[in-house]
């Protein structure tokens, strides 16, 4: 029986041979773990890969003797360990030397440390390199029912903290970005999250801040809170968003988040097989632009998500691949009047043949808690 | 006034000049945060100091629009702010070529992302490539009086964790190693930790797995129980490791302890300015081969810490550069017997004309706890 990895394999060296390239090298980033169960450990120490076009050819990975003891075997991939005072990018260097195809043009996975490819680049100085997530990036984006279960307990994992927060039940009022902060990471991982990859807690003028860090800042009625929170369970990622207000919201406010839901409604309704992905920012873009706030809204609508927090496909502007089933992505417009409030509101979506899925369910309606 | 990070811009100038580095390149790492105070989010959306060798030129954070309010400016560098359909590859290749010296030789920080490399070495064909570390990585080794009060803070957070672990307050028996992983996580939080880097958990046979990932594995009576754990406290790091026994340890187990103290206390004896870092590496294995372990110790004896969980210096053989004052770093042999049990001692030493002085003060001596 071909086990599920051994599958893999054979699809990433069938994208191989459409796109010419020779050998794939993967250490940080996703593409490892989907394809051996290994994950690299991002330090210093170089974890790689070599997979080679030929099926004849069998990978390869490369680990730090100390971390060799990790290494679950699945028969599908040998191991080559190094020790401390070994070179071992002169050992991935030999490793794509004895391949069967003459390894010309190598991809990189994305993540890899800067400092490991320009020692490959010295040790192979003929070769071409690229980024791996061109050859595995849009296979790993199509999820299969397996991987779409996977995301979506974990999105049922993060809405359980989602609705703890929009009913009030995580105290906000007198306490710091940071405490809520550690309290919704808490809460994830008593939800069965293995990791918390971030919990965003932006409060009053911070929540203007999409990517703000959780700090010092007294939560205050008045304040606007956008709580932007996510990490991974059994290997795969949520990501959700909800936007509360302490006590009676002003009707700028109100009126902004109206214009919020509704675009945001409208991008996923757009989300179908088939479409563009940056029809679907479109969708939201537009809406957001012709109710006047289009300078507001300072990113794009959403990134794919899977073994990675982001991943492909994005849904931004110049994205023009199209929706497939098995695609997952989060839909997450936002807007923000810089130094007053914002909110963002955000689900994970599944496209498939029966119309996009949510797999997030917490109203959208705007929350007000204690204040 | 010259400001803190004025006087490190300039330091990082100086040592381009001597190593004939025209610009450097910061992305992910401590190097951009040290000189700026900002720290790049490890996504896909690229943030890159150009830092140019002339001091006339001020330094640029390319960062992404959504990221920009995160941005504290510290009046030492100017931000450039990319939009999502924006391609910032290209932004930091026309910054690089409007410097006054003319860019040939560039450094990049050795963590940025490959694919980032990959594109800016399309966009700017002519130049040859380095790793940042080259340039600031002997910079940042050596820490000023504030930086190792920093690390003397974080130490003592972890000695407290620590010290609950060998007292035996830290429930061991019949708890999965992910239950304890998660509690000593927690525990370094409630110290004051701002974040916690790992918490390996490794007991019984997964005690001689150096760097174990925390399983479900149950802990029982008769186990060894290697606990390394670490995180950051005000952006500088700790890095702990107590290995524990449940119940009454066996004579072979003991034999290994008691050679693996001594080494482990010789090496810090040995750390003193102006020894060869292998040096300090070879009195640990030496002591450790002379008792017949020598296959046994399969790491090297310690990393450089500061902002990084690992940096420069490393404690390895090959490593013939000197330790200078304030140097900080880890001295952590381990012996592994696979399969049956092992054991690690780990302490944060900091090198200075008086001597090595130790940052963690809980006891070496076997820690015998409940069972």
């Amino acid at each position: 029986m071909t086990s599920l990895y051994r599958a893999r394999i054979d699809r990433v060296r069938a994208r191989m041979g459409e796109l010419g390239v020779d050998a794939v090298l993967l250490s940080l980033g996703a593409d490892l773990p989907w394809l051996t169960g290994y994950e690299a450990m991002p330090l210093e120490r170089l974890t790689m890969l070599v997979l080679g076009a030929s099926a004849e050819d069998t990978p390869t990975l490369v680990v730090p003797r100390l971390e060799e003891p990790r290494v679950e075997r699945t028969g599908d991939f040998e191991v080559a360990a190094w020790d401390e005072t070994d070179d071992p990018v002169e050992l991935v260097a030999s490793l794509v030397g004895r391949l069967r195809v003459n390894a010309r043009r190598l991809a990189v996975s994305d993540p890899t440390w800067s400092r490991f490819l320009l020692a490959l680049q010295r040790q192979l100085p003929d070769a071409e390199w690229l980024a791996a997530s061109v050859v595995a990036g849009p296979l790993r984006a199509v999820k299969d029912a397996d991987e779409i279960a996977a995301l979506r307990r974990a999105g049922a994992a993060a809405d359980r903290v989602a609705q703890q927060l929009v009913s009030g039940q995580i105290p906000l009022l007198g306490r710091t970005e940071a405490a809520v902060s550690r309290d919704v990471g808490a809460r994830l991982r008593a939800e069965g999250h293995d990791r918390v990859n971030f919990a965003i807690v932006g409060s009053g003028p911070n929540s203007a801040s999409p990517h703000h860090d959780a700090g010092p800042r007294v939560i205050e009625r008045g304040d606007a809170v956008v709580c932007d929170f996510g990490g991974a369970m059994n290997g795969y990622c949520s990501d959700i968003t909800r936007t509360v207000f302490i006590g009676e919201p002003p009707a700028a406010f109100r009126d902004l988040y109206r214009v919020l839901q509704d675009a945001q409604a409208q991008a996923v309704d757009a989300a179908v097989v088939g479409t563009p992905c940056e029809d679907v920012d479109g969708v939201a873009r537009r809406i957001i632009a012709d109710a006047g706030y289009g300078a507001n809204f300072i990113h794009r609508t959403g990134h794919g998500i899977g073994r990675e927090a982001h991943e492909d496909p994005y849904l931004v502007g110049g994205n023009c691949d199209p929706l497939v089933a098995g695609h997952a992505f989060s839909v997450e417009p936002g807007i923000y009047i810089r130094g007053t409030f914002g909110a963002r509101i955000e689900d994970i979506v599944v496209a498939s043949e029966d119309g996009p899925e949510a797999l997030n369910a917490v109203s959208h309606d705007l929350a007000i808690v204690a204040g």
